[in-house]
């Protein structure tokens, strides 16, 4: 009698249920739903305005998608709730929300529904930016050990620099909260009535380390005197190792998703992080690419090293017993949408609509004909600064060797190719300090759907690059994860290296570097490491000061 | 009894011919007619393959135009023939032809019609590179002291690479060929019936100084002992200054042209020298740009100065008696153009055609309500290489601060803004090499239809800009220098300072720096200096280099 798990992906705009046939990984059904709310970046509900910066969600919107997704994934399946064995789910991080005593968000409290500080924090909420930055100038002034781990640089995006801007701006807020919550954990709250926070979010997000805990209360208290308590009084120390189960389905749970009570519930985990073992990877030595508008790369190792510019290294944080290393490049995918909305002339788009092609398409189809080097440009992939290895959300984009005769598909080939500089400068920096990478896959849209990228990033790398065979890694991974919270003897796993191995796997067909390609990539790279340098490490901080002349005149 | 004089302007792909008033400088009647060739650089008429970077031209194209423009001129003009007192023509340069002991263009004889070599070479004629780098290596290395009045480099387009090419791929042309002529001094030639070598294009494009004359045997013979005798036997040492009378319309000239015989014509000039009187400009501490495609500029001096990347300094080149300096930027407008045409997406374009604005008149009116700096974009302007001040043809083009929120008409901005930049550094080399530059003005397409272009350059010089009052200054200039040529006795005037003070000018309305754009363009001048020289001046060689990659890769 086969059994069934499910996953449910929560990403920015929607969320998607999976149904995933434990033992064979065949994916039955799914079913998506936008969040009815979407990202609010201007107004609240109730018509509040919101300042610039901010990206909120409504805590309601989750519940409405699983009410809906799920049975509906289930009811396209054919199969029967009874035979699912366990769910899992993953987010995005950090995003947070700020919950009573009974794990209610303020949100929901008639009082503070017109406070925007009382609903969810979305990851790319930047208003927090002013905290960030005294936190880590505080951090840097007091030598703390742990910033090393994160890069040398804690986001805004991150727990902490959210926490201390509702402090700063809404302190009744900060104190009406009982606890902080990652929205993934409150959604596992939802289902299992337990708070069972998971190492993937706290590690990475929220400062915590497996052996050292959270930064010291001195730290907090240095960022402000009333900060001093904050992990006692506002978060959990009940941290899970990913793959941990984190309970069951309530009954109340179960009215709302159609599935058992008593189902088994995975911690939850990050969307990205999550993508690794549907792609069989559980290994140290193997990075993913998750690769979309942005490039998350998540490496596993076996010991903890320090990588200067990575995002962050957390032990169980991806895998139980390894170390998980996250990066990532701000803007790879938005590059190339930017550009076809921006630079493509009316000759071209007359074309491409006439042979009924996407301009993505139709201007691939061109650039692939070029060889490497011969349209003369170079790139750097900085149009949303840049996260790895330099960290600095300053940075901007450049492009140099234009002529008079330079073509659209040349620009955007050359936005391809530096893309692709901008990964090997990622694993060239963690193999120069003791992360060595023995092979490298990839999954999310771009893998998927374009061969040209992913043959000039096998030949940028000189590396062959192997695809993950699921289009929908997150919400198969999440299913896995499930499958390992209901444990073998319930018909799912008793690891999630077991579920890999049976339910995970690539193409068939990979990504071969060329080797007349590689030779030419060679020099380009060199080139592109230069002017990296030169404009990312100080050289000439030009594109600093264009920034600061460029905020005076809008103000 | 008005007197009228005549001006024909030999462009790239069209001449015109104007008359104009003695004495007021009112412009009566034109008729301009394109060269039935046209620019042939792909065959010759007889379907002779020509090879990449040959641009040629056919000298009965010349004769066809004036046969067609100057009656129609004089006919529209509704003036009598009997009353013009005096000719002028201006051309490009170099655009020289081989011709016999008669004067005939060798590619009028039919054993030479197939010979590429037979027929004109136009001034954007590159194919004759390799003899130029040998030249200026082996004037480097001799330490000719001539070089220096070419900003240290003798270009790929003027008389003696010309002449150099010629010898080494077809002897039997340059045996052939009892004088290289300029087809400008051929064309005066032709009106005429003798050489009268005019002094701005011996002096500008072949080499030649008013006291020390062209360079030595020895250097001539060093290139290549052929070459040893080039002057005595291939040029004539026959040179008259810019304002001489030349000659006479000779009875055959009358029958092509309509004119009288006896009718006083000018020797020639370059299109760009010849338009600083139209613009009343004969006085030391005047320069003028010629904004078009490219810039010239042009100033005069009182002495002779070495300023390093300016395209020349001749005596009597410009105005008799002064110094005339020559700098430029080999891609101005084109700049704008390869924007309009690679660059704009459909959204742009539907919109401009819906409100039936073209393109450039769509992206200025949006670029014009931008603050300086607000883009945060910052180029280089050397989508065509760097001619004045870096004389660098492998020079690229470079953008940077590129965002996701860039839009179309910032980085035109930026475009704009760049030759801008571009133009300040010919100015400051000058005044720091002793040319001072008191006053400063305009002409061409640009300075009298983008009043947004022509503001943002009063901007960031920090000096006001006047505009020449005619559209036409080439041909003006050429008419004025044919009333000069005629002689006061005759209607016209002793010297082109009196015709100058009568019939140039400029526009009452003229451009004034805005403080406080001038204050933020000094910090972005200084942020484009440091960038100039980084890639101009060996910081960092990445365009020659990537040059050179893309060079290998397509061939």
């Amino acid at each position: 009698m086969p059994k069934y798990c499910i996953g449910v992906d929560f990403g920015t705009l929607s969320a998607r249920a999976l149904v995933v046939e434990v033992g064979t990984g065949r994916e039955l059904g799914s079913a998506v739903m936008n969040y009815p709310h979407a990202v609010m970046d201007e107004q609240l509900p109730d018509g509040t305005k919101l300042k610039p910066d901010w990206a909120l969600q409504h805590p309601q919107d989750y519940l409405d998608c699983l009410a809906r997704t799920v049975p509906e994934a289930i009811r396209l399946s054919g199969i029967d709730a009874a035979d699912v064995v366990g769910v899992g789910i993953d987010f995005t991080a950090c995003t947070m929300i700020a919950v009573d005593k009974d794990g209610v968000p303020l949100c929901f409290h008639d009082e503070y529904k017109s406070n925007p500080h009382a609903y969810i924090k979305l990851w790319k909420h930047h208003a927090a930016q002013d905290e960030a930055n005294k936190l880590n100038e505080i951090a840097g002034e007091r030598g703390e050990e742990w910033l090393r781990r994160y890069g040398g640089k804690i986001s805004s995006e991150w727990m902490f620099p959210k926490i201390w801007q509702v402090l700063d701006e809404a302190p009744d807020i900060y104190d009406a909260a009982d606890r902080f919550m990652e929205a993934a954990d409150w959604v596992i709250m939802q289902l299992t009535g337990r708070e069972a926070r998971n190492s993937c979010t706290a590690g990475y997000k929220a400062i915590w380390h497996k052996r050292d805990g959270y930064p010291s209360k001195e730290f907090f208290g240095a960022l402000d005197p009333r900060l001093t308590n904050v992990v006692d009084e506002k978060l959990s120390r009940d941290i899970y190792p990913i793959g941990s189960k984190a309970g069951e389905i309530t009954f109340e749970a179960a009215k709302l998703t159609g599935l058992k009570p008593g189902t088994a519930v995975a911690v939850a985990n990050v969307d990205a992080h999550v993508s690794l073992p549907p792609a069989g990877l559980t290994e140290a030595g193997k990075m993913l690419m998750i690769m979309g508008t942005s490039t998350c790369h998540i490496m596993l190792g076996s010991e903890e090293h320090i990588v200067p510019g990575m995002c962050g290294v957390v032990e169980d944080g991806v895998i139980p017993g390894l170390m998980g290393y996250e990066a990532g490049q701000s803007c790879v995918g938005d590059h190339f949408n930017w550009f076809v909305d921006s630079c493509v002339p009316i000759d071209y788009a007359t074309e491409a609509a006439k042979r009924n092609v996407d301009l993505h398409r139709f201007l691939t189809e061109k650039a692939e004909t070029l060889k490497p080097g011969e349209s003369g440009l170079l790139a750097l992939d900085w149009w949303n600064g840049n996260r790895s290895v330099l960290v600095d959300v300053d940075l901007t984009g450049m492009m140099l060797g234009m002529t008079l005769t330079t073509k659209p598909e040349e620009m955007y080939r050359a936005l391809i190719e530096a893309t692709a500089y901008g990964t090997r400068i990622i694993i060239d920096t963690f193999e120069k300090n003791g992360v060595n990478i023995d092979q490298l896959f990839a999954c999310g849209g771009i893998s998927k759907k374009n061969p040209f990228v992913m043959q000039v990033y096998a030949d940028v790398l000189n590396r062959e690059i192997r695809i993950a065979r699921s289009l929908q890694t997150p919400a198969l991974g999440s299913a896995m994860f499930g499958a390992v919270a209901a444990g073998g003897e319930k018909g799912g796993y008793d690891s999630i290296v077991d579920a890999a191995r049976e339910m995970g796997g690539v193409d068939e067909l990979y990504y071969r570097p060329n080797p007349a390609n590689v030779k030419v990539y060679e020099k380009l790279y060199r080139e592109y490491v230069i002017l990296h340098d030169y404009f990312g490490r100080g050289g000439n901080d030009v594109m600093k000061r264009l920034k600061d002349i460029k905020e005076e005149q809008r103000s």
